[in-house]
């Protein structure tokens, strides 16, 4: 079991609707040990792959996204999920996004002079369901011209279909933790990924 | 001249209406040596208050929270704009903000899981201008009783009241860079603090 893992067994709290909460160390209260382990593992895994640029969403990517590029001594942009007036008149790429969670759609932007032909992208996501957010930075990037090297996932669902259509689809997908079963008594079970 | 001073004069950009535009290395491409020396910074300036969690809001203030908590070696919390449906039934603390760049109010919110009363905080954030979002954190604070020994801005806009009414109060205050005057030729000035 990995550092990630441990840390869900221990803080994370399984909720009635497959809902996996981990505000307490992942998503709104962060724990430092934690995300440097989660920057340096998406480094190491991916270390040979020519990464230039590290892509997130905003705001819960961006925790693992900082760490990643700082092990990976490289910068990061993270996309914004509303137009920014600050933004300028400078264009845009936009990709639309269904959150499940929240129920709704918006869009997803990213200034076209921090992502183009010349960066080697690796997409880093603090979650992977049905991969809506994924998909939505993949088209950023094919919008861009930008070559995607990887996708990194702290947590992914993996009764969800979102990892297997991106692995199926030949994309190199790091998920640190894949979660195969979770149920109504609270308990969960990770996938043997051979570690 | 600090780094993010000569990062400002190389890579900022000052348009009319006193907005700079410092989005190609701080926050949305965000360089990974400068948000290394934001984090250190902070952490030197606050090494002696005790300071238990830093917190700050969604979304750009988290690069440079993240970094600041790495070197103190603890934890950090993000306010978020918009209560999620994972907050669950916890309660939390809120606090309402205007914002000048978009033109609009929004809440803030913190679970009450994260801060408490045995925190000292440090308040971290990118910007400060009139200093909505820094007085809606400070109010997260107050409701949650936690101590408030610091506040680290990484670009304070000296023209505007949100640095010296926090001083006036009492606060211990560290901008990196405080900028006296914004000019529509796009020129800037720099307040000299006298490190």
């Amino acid at each position: 079991m990995n550092l990630l893992e441990e840390k869900i067994l221990k803080y994370g709290k399984v909720l009635p609707g497959e809902i996996l909460k981990v505000d307490n160390f992942l998503n709104h209260q962060v724990d430092m040990d934690t995300m440097y382990w989660i920057g340096e593992e998406f480094a190491k895994r991916f270390k040979d792959a020519g990464i230039t640029k590290v892509l997130t969403l905003e705001s819960s990517g961006i925790p693992p996204a900082v760490m990643t590029a700082y092990e990976l001594q490289i910068p990061f942009v993270f996309a914004k999920k509303a137009k920014s007036a600050n933004l300028g008149n400078a264009g845009v790429y936009t990709s639309k996004v269904r959150s499940y969670t929240y129920g709704n759609e918006y869009t997803i932007t990213v200034s076209d002079q921090y992502l183009g032909k010349k960066d080697t992208v690796l997409i880093v996501d603090d979650f992977l369901a049905t991969g809506e957010a994924v998909h939505g930075m993949l088209e950023l990037c094919e919008k861009a011209g930008a070559k995607v090297a990887g996708i990194g996932i702290c947590i992914e669902k993996g009764f969800q279909n979102g990892g297997k259509d991106l692995r199926e689809k030949g994309y190199h997908l790091e998920s640190l933790a894949v979660i195969d079963e979770m149920n109504d008594d609270g308990t969960l079970k990770f996938r043997n990924q051979g570690e």
